[in-house]
């Protein structure tokens, strides 16, 4: 089993939710979040805290804020974890900064509380 | 050391929140989060689905909303994972689609900040 | 790759923010979370508890509330996790209840959804 976290733009929550259902995953769970990826970042910025420009490290403090995402997340089989990377991606893609990014972590176990059912049987 | 979600109703939080107490569990954390387990979906919506009907698919994606949870988390040494889950159960479990979801990922490392002890003693 | 999840106070995101910029870590979300730890617990009415008083877990239930925190996560490459720790702790550590908890988690894979990458590449 693994979770699989996307974190993607706040208008493309439905859709994602729509290609996790047609991945055939059914259960999985919503947060707001904020992030930011280096695709935000002011590369001249970047490169001035670098050199220890504190000017640099002010303004990026400043302007380098987070912005709001939202973050999903479906604990799945290992074998679904492919396709469902596949839907995420196809479904987010844009080419442009801000994309969003994929995260997978290994799960020890789930439990669907209502039946005590554990393992994969509790996400299938 | 696991980390320990538990995904369950909104007027569980807090009972849910005294039975970790009660299970020795003193560190733990929440948020809202939105979710949606296979018990809500209508399963004739699904099977139009997988049936290829595009008209159930337009329905499921407006009507398979996600329900608004809330999530606890708490990292626990593996030894008191067992009791933390049945507690969990015991509090949560109706029987009813909604009961909610656990689920356990390992965990590398702790860090207690104000101190900086490392480890099951970051989390005793 | 390890997620290193810190719970930190409302008042030191920004700084902490920062430091994992200082740190080299340029991609991390924020979450808002309410968390509470053994420090903030008053530990007369936790031994009343432990000795079986209904009244200190009627108390504990009321008073021992969770107070909002922040939490941020960054996925980043092994070598960098003990710099981003002590990045945390310098910026958070006061030495009083609250400071806050730093977890490490393993992560399998990263993608960015931009490119398609994965691995530490997606992360760099």
């Amino acid at each position: 089993m693994k979770e699989v976290i996307a974190v993607v733009r706040i208008n493309m929550m439905n859709q994602t939710k729509q290609a996790l259902t047609d991945a055939g995953i059914d259960a999985f769970f919503a947060h707001e979040a904020q992030g930011r990826g280096k695709g935000f970042v002011n590369p001249q910025l970047l490169q001035g805290v670098e050199e220890g420009y504190e000017e640099a490290a002010a303004l990026l403090g400043e302007k380098g804020k987070l912005y709001p995402k939202r973050m999903i997340t479906a604990v799945v089989p290992d074998d679904k974890v492919p396709d469902v990377v596949k839907a995420i991606i196809a479904t987010n893609q844009t080419g442009k900064p801000g994309d969003g990014k994929i995260f997978v972590l290994p799960v020890k176990d789930s439990v669907r509380v209502r039946t005590g059912e554990t393992g994969e049987t509790a996400i299938a």
